[in-house]
């Protein structure tokens, strides 16, 4: 069953990487969609604003895989050689291309402060020996060269940009370029195990698996997600394959298992609040509005998110949810008196079917011996019912306020 | 000046990297890191849980570089190949190292739910001929191979492991085993210019930087940073030259340099906030709780941030900040009038100095003719004044939230 696949080699062009002013977000997004697409990531590769690091890049690849897509580098600005490096490999040198120029224009007709200069123009200067791809939300246009049955592609860094041409334009030509097998993907998330407790929990099943079954562990703020990854190019039957497996893996660790797809908590809860026509609203302490956003980022969660009360300061405990100050006072403001009456005060406040809140330490000050940092309280309630639960999470900032995010997410599930 | 920096090579293991499942968020942190302490980053591979993929990278590596870098697959699951496939590679064996059993006794005594399992007392086997250095806050122990003058470390791909790991134990012992030259870089953040507009208006400047300083410029959500990188075993005097062509490209941009050091806007707000000793307050409905998600993550917020209503519904905008509903009615939500009393009525109700207002439509839909997606009214108010302003930013949602955030926090920096 198992097949060769088409491999992909990304390539990231840009000294802002390696020196680790921006975080390489394109790579995933571009992997998640070409594997989607049947072809599969061989390595990702980051590289400098250099012609000899590029080239070097790129023989290697062409050694290793069928594809490469380089991403950035080509802006209009003199650190960015990508371009010409590429003109200079394929032997071959820059023609001016007219209808770039005319995209350029359609794309600044909307946009007042925009003027064509002459670094805009110098856009559409293009390689003879290539295919140009229009860049349509963008002035730096795509280039795709053939060699010997390879591909490889150069396309801008800006990541609205990029997705936009690999949606469009360079995912459909490369299908249609490669015949294609299916790779198949399915991750459960599981919540409530360490990494190597689930790995013993289920280890007679893990080494039961088909051989053209392949299964990963990804720990993520408390939730173990497992991945089962096959290839084929009898797509139904691998399916029905990893289905099976995953229906045996659930009579295992029944409801530790939170999700049976890849997507964020947030988005779970929320189509599980549109399923049962639920609105919810949140009263943050120590999540200072984190919920908020993760609920907000989905399109469309105006359908079962109302909004939240950040009462970062006990004031606004007080004065806008209504918490009692000398519970406050006598019990902390980190304490389960507290966090419930936050959670019942927000929703009727806000007048919503169920409410979440969180007050807890989130860090690297503010910890005591009786209440660590890491210490959170969290309250879910309903009209008929509140829950509230305490955990300790850990000394890191940031970790706090995701784990405990991820952990009143999935405390809203439970009882929905 | 110029002088051979120490070069270093990241290598990232984890199929579920190249599969798109998760971020390379290590990378970025591990480059910064690294460059402040003297190292330059040459490369960053991401390669496959393999053992042919592993050691092929690491060859090439050993080519290029001075340090080797792996992160991750050392966890205790049968994916995860790293040790044993470096200790193939260094012709030694697995030895059982009780020290590393210790820890990870002391580690799980705090937290309640974990045994010491098979899998577990696994991480104890470590290769013979290398450096075993602790890892106190995982189980996986992080090795240290040396080899013709160059380094090779393992250490594992959780964050906050790896993060514990390389501050603590690894920068040190690689500057105390390198004798490192000192990296400069500093940014300059500019406000207000299109990537090719700017490259333009400091064409003349950029011409006539010394030989040893180079720039970079670097779009991100509205602001383009311009980043001025040097290497010299002279550090004092690589910064006097450095400062020196800020202080001249300061003469020509003014008051569009935003800030003059790599840091976050809602940063470099709150420290404003601080020194003024004023507090802030949020009312939120496009940015939906990410302007509070902003403030919070910033360890000490609560000096100057104390708290946000986010109204993402209409009935939280009159009920709880008191939006007179026929203005909603009439205007509609994404306003100047709504704005504005959203600002002048969440300073009132939280009572703080100033306060910040956003309302927008973020999209996929909700657009209109008059107001397409990419609308968004911003005020901002204190005491003396409220002052609002549209703005027309694009069509992606996720990219509309992130910019009415830092075009909100800019607004708030002008008035400060």
């Amino acid at each position: 069953m198992k097949t060769n696949s088409v491999k992909v080699e990304i390539i990231t062009i840009g000294d802002e990487i390696l020196i680790g002013q921006i975080v390489d977000t394109n790579s995933a997004w571009m992997a998640t969609e070409l594997n989607k697409s049947g072809f599969e990531i061989a390595q990702i590769t980051s590289v400098h604003d250099k012609a000899n690091h590029i080239v070097e890049s790129l023989d290697l690849a062409l050694n290793r895989v069928d594809i490469i897509l380089f991403t950035g580098g080509i802006g209009p600005t003199n650190d960015d050689i990508t371009k010409q490096t590429l003109t200079n490999y394929f032997d071959t040198k820059l023609v001016f291309d007219e209808s770039i120029i005319r995209n350029i224009e359609q794309l600044f007709s909307t946009r007042s402060n925009f003027v064509i200069n002459e670094l805009t123009r110098a856009q559409a200067m293009v390689p003879e020996k290539c295919t140009v791809i229009p860049n349509l939300v963008g002035t730096a246009p795509i280039t795709w060269f053939e060699k010997d049955g390879k591909v490889i592609v150069s396309m801008p860094g800006v990541p609205y940009e990029m997705k936009q041409a690999m949606n469009l334009e360079i995912i459909p030509r490369l299908q249609k370029y490669f015949q294609t097998p299916a790779l198949l993907h399915k991750t459960v998330q599981v919540y409530g195990y360490g990494e190597s407790a689930l790995a013993l929990e289920i280890a007679d099943w893990e080494n039961e698996l088909p051989e053209n079954v392949s299964l990963a562990y990804l720990p993520n703020y408390g939730i173990v997600k497992l991945r089962l990854s096959g290839t084929s190019n009898d797509i139904l039957a691998l399916e029905f394959i990893i289905n099976q497996q995953i229906g045996k893996l659930s009579q295992i660790l029944g409801s530790s298992i939170v999700a049976y797809e890849d997507i964020p908590i947030a988005e779970l809860v929320g189509n599980l609040l549109i399923t049962k026509g639920l609105m919810v609203a949140t009263a943050e302490s120590c999540t200072g509005g984190n919920i908020a956003h993760q609920f907000t980022m989905i399109p469309g969660s105006s359908a079962f998110y109302k909004g939240s009360v950040v009462a970062y300061s006990n004031e606004i405990k007080t004065n806008v949810l209504q918490v009692y100050a000398d519970d406050i006072e006598k019990y902390g403001a980190v304490s389960q008196i507290v966090v419930i009456q936050m959670a019942e005060n927000v929703r009727k406040l806000l007048k919503t079917d169920v409410a979440i809140a969180t007050s807890g330490i989130a860090g690297p000050t503010g910890g005591t011996a009786d209440k660590p940092i890491g210490t959170v309280w969290i309250a879910i309630c309903s009209e008929e019912k509140t829950v509230s639960r305490e955990f300790h999470f850990g000394s890191l900032r940031e970790q706090n306020i995701e784990r405990a995010t991820q952990a009143a997410l999935l405390m809203l599930k439970e009882i929905l």
